[in-house]
């Protein structure tokens, strides 16, 4: 396993769907940074399930900070954050123990790990995973904040539906940022949901793209060769279950294009360099250029679905029927936002100290 | 700059586009992989330009290999090899040194090395580089096929023309991997180029799309929760320049099924399990599940284009219109494959010797 | 901060001396190792305090599993041990905020961190943080045994007092890992117990020399040109707190020597390449050669020490003069064995999975 | 293998004693660096065999600067450096192939390169292999002179003679590094090489320490828990072939005194916080103090020696005798002064980029 990510800044996640708890320790941020329960809490809260949209499996995610964090800031060492799972039905899951669910690790989990794998709930390879990455995300969020970098995403298709597109990056930013559904367009929003609804009654589940973009970032970050920005965030967010594309700027809309119209001219704006379009997403050459990073990632439909569905008994290598019992998600788009936007802060704050070192943060 | 990538098996890239040369080093292999100076010239020359689709830019590409090797073979040591570069007209180049060519690195690189960046022909930002990352991704292609994995990557759409879809991987890959123009219809494969032809005479550059496929790759390859198959291969696609978006299996386009569509369901064929579809492209949980590995790479249309555009002059910070005089490609997409493919190789020798070690190689 | 260790087997620690707790996640390790709480705790009891030689803070070590064990075993995920704090005292810390103990890292991380650090008793640079490394630790070492690989670490030297050199590696290894104070010669372990006593009597600490040997290592682990194996596991152990010198084989003894006298010569043992004598420590070129690993560490006394010291209060930057009323050890070298059996074991899982992969672990 | 070391700045080697050429990449560094051919020239120089006291294989050492630099400063991207071999007698080793000199990688190399190593003249294990590390070496050291951080290492033992103590760093170090044979007393160099002359007519070898101060290193710079400057600077310098030691401050000699002896007392000196004395070598808690970084290495006795060894021959498993027949030098260690020099250097240039960021170099 590689549940590290990052150089100067690193992540390392830990913990199962059903074992003591889930977590991440977040390592080399600088010291001196807040921490503040309130903005965790609220952070989680977006991941938390809600409604008739999510699963009934609803936890408190009340956490532990076991390590660097002294009265409210961050001290510069490596901080753990553990958060214990309390609401687990294992009953729900262990009877299909050697039953493929579709598109679901179980049965490369079972292969890889030699039958080892805590397989119940998902274990390793469960969404509950990434709540210690949004819990030490927070942190990472508040970080570029005081550096004047903001990061916001929105459900620009669910559904089959679409959302408007961004208008106006700041405010609309800060508005997603308190949206447990985060759409532009409120209108949108509803149909969305209403085909989520429509889709988990009928047992079945929906997909979805989200966009997201990021503000006020400086010119020049991003380590190329291989450390692009783009390399860096996709590697990044494929880490998210359920991702299986990311595009940057125009992404595969540019590949139709003829250079003259792909192009981004740049001009001078005021004192500052800026370009007309941003069809390469704030990237040139993997290195930001001062423009907002834009980017997508495709997210795939919940693959748990109440309905029954052919697959392999992997231990007997025979084919049988699964219905899923456990709580699932019709749709798991809304509550990723959150864990895209946290793992993009941890991505961005490794690379800005790479650029800029430790001591610039507190500057 | 971060110029290696990998952790068992690691690919080191050094050059500029006019220096005295570009290479790389590949660090890791096993001992005992054969290399062979007819493919690693054969891939060579799927990277050159070539006729009236390419740049006037055709450089020998005369590689020497300054370690790793010996009678033949790898010796399990750090391969260097290095292709000294020859056709180099910098006076096309040095008048220009502080006008933006817009969607290049020039800007960025000024901003970020403060000026000293070798600005000539693009510098390390140049596709001249991968020519390194090609010659040692022979040997990389040559391991794997040792142990019955074979890549091949075709172009899916250029110029807004679209190939016909893999039919038959095991001998489509085979034919790929021998055309310097690499479309599954020949047909198709011809009105691309005449789009590209056009292109040159508007004075205008082309995009596209490349679709690669992986078969033999056995099931467990990848390494939750980060270095998932995904991330790991798009940290790789998108450091190959023009590379917009990378897509898994049905990519974006799985974001518009219900679950019950998306869904790959497992059965058993012979004594294996399979699944019946391949919307997540061979790739459950970021582990390898068996089926074909499947994914697409968006490649914008070559930057430089033979037009006045608007642009800025960096050094005086004032607005300006620059006029490429350089040799340029009016499109990079059929070259841009085999730099696709040897990433890919790299990337899966790294992954494969994780899981399994290195003396399983020459097993 | 980099609390992270090694490439294919990684270690992360955390935790302060008075925060919630301290732990390390251990992530890589393959999954069907045993996981045995009874030989966690027994690691854990050879680090804690005891009697008169040590620190009268005393605690239970309770600790959590919060990840990556499942039915006894590792899952191949990460794992997470987490170790409550209980008995914590910080009043007795508060007081000397700004005064930096001689030889201590209060000084350098008031300046690192920018005065936002931890610093009650000694905040991450506590030898409590070690706590966290001993219960994983004890996995890697479970590990090891199920390849007939076992490492033994005795007190060679301890306030001046020498102890008996390795006769008979298998047994005393075996005797050594169920000692509190290990030594091969009871006399000499109670003359250094003395001198520790003696040293605490005068407001003193004393220092000594660790001697690590390492049984079964297979032929050709350790990857030069940077990770030998000398380079690994010395990186590993001066992580240590109090380690300032690692010297392999006869380590500085050596240099002293002539080349006829200092070589190993080889010669067939049964059907097994041996060395006559071991003055490399089982290494050449940085690779085992199937012979003993044989190092050393220097451990000097603990800083921490009942008598006024001239120092400076680095806030108001004046000199002055600091008397520690903390529970401290009047030597630490006989509870820092087990740290170091613990990060050899680590280590040498990490260099074992690079050469031989994951799988190799439960065939 | 693991040819790479370093995360913000990373050094990776190349090279076999008899193939094409040795090298190495530096990527990382900052742009803006001056790169000095005469300086190159020098350290390489003092690598150089010359005279009795070393092997008769010279080489003019002609590099090529592949990449990374232009008009005579760094990019910011990688640098390679390559020399060619010129005066490679392969003769003088073939015979001997599957006969393991004692003490050196032979039968190691085989058993782990399965009989692929390039074994003439020991490959990539011959400290031919240092030369491109000291030419990439040259650069990083130019790095540190600008932040007025200097490197200085003096041969404080050898073939049993003793040097002098340094007694005037600022000096002392300028001197040294303009000698050959580095020593703070020239009468005890006269000895010493006497010494050397003495053991090659007895065809024999000597060994001895090398001694390094380190000045200028500002307050902070060491990554704990892991990357301690001890174990950052030990992992680098057991990378140089022969080295069996490493200790900082007293190193060994601290864990004979009392606690009470071993402390360095801290004390205003102008205004800045110093210590009166320096037992722990500039580095509390792994991070520099600001007082000189001081250490030792064990070098030992070259095991190449010009008389018959017991050996075995690997490949028929028979015991034999070895004579040597190849150049080689009687003693290693002042040749393998540099080479520590330009390890520390990159060493030092990567912790302080990982503090200060690039940007921080040429400010």
């Amino acid at each position: 396993m590689k549940n590290s990510f990052g150089q100067n800044v690193t992540v390392t996640v830990f913990g199962e769907s059903h074992g003591a708890g889930v977590g991440a320790v977040l390592d080399g941020m600088p010291a001196g940074i807040p921490v503040n329960d309130e903005f965790i809490n609220h952070q989680l809260s977006l991941r938390r399930p809600s409604g008739a949209i999510s699963t009934p499996r609803v936890e408190a995610d009340n956490y532990i900070i076991y390590s660097g964090v002294y009265n409210g800031f961050t001290t510069g060492t490596p901080i753990c954050i553990v958060v214990p799972n309390e609401n687990t039905k294992s009953k729900d899951y262990s009877l299909d123990r050697f039953l493929a669910r579709p598109s679901h690790a179980d049965f490369v989990a079972f292969e890889k790990y030699n039958g080892f794998e805590d397989y119940r709930g998902g274990g390793h390879f469960s969404g509950r995973v990434t709540t210690g990455l949004v819990a030490v995300g927070a942190i990472a969020i508040s970080a570029l904040k005081q550096k004047g970098i903001k990061i916001g995403t929105h459900i620009s298709k669910c559904g089959g539906v679409c959302d408007a597109p961004f208008s106006d990056y700041e405010t609309q930013i800060d508005d997603l940022n308190n949206m447990i559904f985060a759409v532009l367009d409120d209108k949108k929003g509803e149909e969305m949901q209403s085909a989520i609804i429509e889709a988990r009654a009928n047992c079945d589940s929906v997909g979805g793209i989200l966009e997201t973009a990021v503000l006020g970032l400086p010119v020049g970050v991003g380590e190329p060769w291989f450390d692009t920005l783009e390399g860096l965030l996709s590697h990044a967010l494929f880490s998210i279950p359920a991702v299986k594309g990311v595009e940057f700027g125009l992404g595969f809309g540019i590949a139709d294009l003829l250079g003259s119209k792909a192009n981004d001219a740049f001009e001078i704006s005021g004192d500052k360099v800026v370009t007309k379009t941003n069809n390469n997403g704030g990237i040139n050459g993997g290195i930001s250029n001062g423009m907002p990073i834009i980017f997508r990632c495709a997210v795939k439909p919940t693959p748990t679905i109440a309905q029954p569905q052919s697959t392999v008994n992997f231990k007997e290598n025979v084919n049988a029927i699964i219905e899923s019992k456990g709580r699932h998600d019709p749709c798991i788009v809304h509550r990723a936002r959150v864990v895209v936007d946290s793992m993009v802060a941890i991505t961005l704050c490794d690379a800005l100290t790479a650029k800029f070192g430790t001591d610039w943060w507190i500057k």
